[in-house]
């Protein structure tokens, strides 16, 4: 009897759900999203859940995530890494994902801020690790231009080697606390790093010691060339938007196949692609309620979100009008031309008015919306996963806490049936969840070869 | 009957506790400081002796505090919004203040921090705006160069100003959340600020609505000449280092004369200095306590502090002969001239040796340390109070938990019998607390005189 592959499931946190209309659902709680309970309430049910961590993304400008409806639906967010802080103080096991711009950021504070909610969740710590690429952000920054998409990885790149450099500053055992002796740390293995290159310029070791799992996990969420090669070299775990099994496929063989110049193991990367998911007992009942959702959505905000996805000013076609596939430039684009190519082929068979389309578009953003039954969500779970697209999911409640409670109590059961999913966490960090080894520290391996 | 004026007092966090020698002490929980339970159960012992607020120190590089005694004593400090957030999530009344330096950081996300821990903790958050000192500080931060102290406060200055803009660029009622209409939030009621002064050119808005409180209560450090006019300007609390009632009436009457020119109101400004108290159930108990606790300072760290702080290297002189105070040239030394001399008129006056010097420095780092009974102590605080040297106090337990113990279950109750503390908590914000107002917010003002 051979082993099912294990799914490692992270849940997504961003305003009050994932689908654009789900704050306006009955069910939904838009108006706790600056509550404290709100927060704990959907780190416990995560927990109950077993999900391998929630991951939390950024907006660092309003409406972020999606400027061309940044206006009327605009949902504020607050603070990642405090949002992961008061998670954590009422939860054991679940990781805590937090994503934090490497553009508009310092390494020192970042990988502080990383180790100490490592250090106060017990090793929980997960870090997002993305580039801005909202060109709005550069003046709330003090700065006159946004960095060019190449320089932005650049950046990111060593951004992260300097946070890795401070986590490995202090030895496993620095930290003495040895009242007899009156001695605390043994300065002998506390590092003062060096680092100069294009972006920082560093000297100074990290005020916090070693993080317990070693470095947070890292976790990345750009698909651009630039972001794959990130990926490759400084990933963990990758968060994608694959919007069908065969791109998932196509994109799983080609990030994993990145891995080997850079002596990476590829059963130590896992690729979690989103996937938004609304349930019915039959169904006929979750299409109807996915119907329900879109026409949650205000005809003009989906259709202008449908016009900066596929850059095409939608606004003189008529709304019941023929979606005008045939304006697409699908090469014009290079950082999303497979996504603009598929929506193009989807137009033209589906042959769907433009608010038919508006609305498929802005149910997900490009990530896989599923719309059936519990047994059938697990069944294309099983399928992707045996099937190589992917080690996993990031789920994407189409609305909180109801969309969660959702797939908590009717899904993550079936999963653990078939034996899929874990019925107990095993571990007690998110590295031991993920089955994803500590890096050794820099420093013990210098002092590991030199008494050899 | 007039009434009497209530202290004010906040609790303060730093490392082990506030004695040098504290962590060391066998009821201390040294080992504990990277634990989450460790502080969460410092907040609620807080919250149990009513203190209007917990104020934690920040400390961005080793030994920060005290760079001369950086190694064998240096404790780790973790990032400080992020232990407030974990303290928030199992408290309900007390103020959390954190200290962050304006000198490395950025408004845009100091002002979002401090904004979400606003909101998550329902009101409670105080920022304690320092500039940072320690010119190593500079390389970890890929600068060539610490800023010198004129402009640094010149930058805590206009990052305050963008800070209180952020804050204000959402209305009150921007925040509409109505599923029926579809509408989030009033974007009518989010304003776009601009801003472009020496240190920052700015324009966006906040992401996040405004603060419960309006803004955090701001707090502040610094005693320099540009600090002082800092703190007139911008601040409401003031934490400071007053070795004695003369000088620290000195210190109030200058800072609260002060705020007439930038029309402030000197009653909604309080002055809490340091106050590190060491208990027993007699003097002589009290006394002897002390003298335990420095000597468990290692008397090379205790002496190369000494040195540091009077700039003259002790490091030759006899650890028991006479105590070298005609070394102290009080005058080379402008930030801290006053303190130079009074430590120079002690030395001639007490004729103590170089071991008891450094011990007597070394206990409270300049702050008033105090050893008697309860009552002793109680008296001290009525005394100083009522002498227009403060609106109340600090308080520096010497080492944690076990000194914060003493002073909730002893000296408190004390103070409340006698009428001047809250013996419950009459509001739920940090600033019903102080008794201080939400500052006006600038957009609503403009609208109000605009309808006038």
């Amino acid at each position: 009897m051979t082993t099912k592959k294990q799914l490692h499931l992270g849940v997504f946190l961003l305003n009050a759900g994932q689908h654009t209309g789900g704050w306006r659902h009955p069910e939904t709680q838009a108006d706790r999203l600056l509550d404290i309970s709100f927060y704990q309430d959907f780190a416990r049910l995560s927990e109950r859940g077993k999900f391998d961590t929630i991951l939390i993304l950024e907006q660092i400008a309003i409406g972020e995530q999606n400027e061309r409806v940044a206006e009327e639906r605009s949902i504020p967010t607050l603070d990642t890494l405090t949002l992961l802080s008061v998670m954590a103080a009422v939860t054991e096991r679940i990781g805590l994902t937090a994503t934090l711009s490497t553009t508009y950021n310092d390494p020192y504070h970042v990988a502080a801020r990383f180790a100490t909610l490592d250090h106060l969740s017990g090793g929980r710590a997960g870090w997002n690790m993305v580039t801005s690429q909202d060109p709005r952000i550069a003046s709330q920054f003090s700065k006159d231009a946004h960095m060019d998409h190449t320089l932005r990885y650049q950046r990111a790149n060593e951004f992260v080697e300097v946070a890795m450099k401070l986590w490995d500053s202090w030895e496993v055992d620095a930290l003495v606390a040895n009242r007899e002796a009156g001695i605390y740390l043994d300065p002998a293995k506390v590092h003062d790093i060096d680092h100069s290159d294009t972006h920082f310029s560093f000297s100074g070791s990290s005020y916090i010691p070693r993080p317990v799992q070693g470095h947070p996990v890292l976790f990345q969420a750009g698909s651009s060339g630039s972001g794959l090669q990130f990926a490759a070299r400084k990933a963990e775990v990758v968060f994608t938007a694959q919007d069908n099994l065969h791109d998932a496929q196509r994109y799983y063989a080609n990030l994993k196949g990145m891995l080997e110049p850079y002596g990476r193991d590829a059963a130590k990367f896992h690729i979690l692609p989103g996937l938004a998911p609304i349930l019915g007992s039959t169904e006929r009942e979750a299409k109807e309620r996915q119907v329900y959702f879109n026409e949650l959505v205000l005809p003009e905000i989906a259709v202008r979100n449908l016009s900066g996805t596929i850059d095409v000013d939608l606004s003189s076609y008529p709304l019941d009008g023929p979606f005008p596939y045939w304006e697409i430039d699908a090469e014009a684009n290079n950082s999303k031309k497979s996504r603009l190519q598929l929506l193009k082929d989807l137009g033209q068979r589906e042959k769907w008015t433009v608010r038919q389309m508006s609305q498929h578009v802005i149910s997900a953003g490009g990530h896989h919306t599923f719309a059936g039954t519990p047994e059938q969500l697990a069944d294309l779970m099983e399928s992707w996963i045996d099937q190589a697209a992917c080690d996993g999911f990031t789920i994407m409640p189409s609305h909180y806490l109801r969309g969660l409670e959702e797939f908590v109590e009717q899904v993550i059961p079936i999963l653990q049936k078939r034996g899929r999913y874990r019925t107990e966490y095993t571990g007690h960090t998110l590295r031991e969840h993920l089955g994803l080894t500590s890096p050794a520290n820099r420093w013990s391996k210098v002092q590991a070869s030199a008494s050899l």
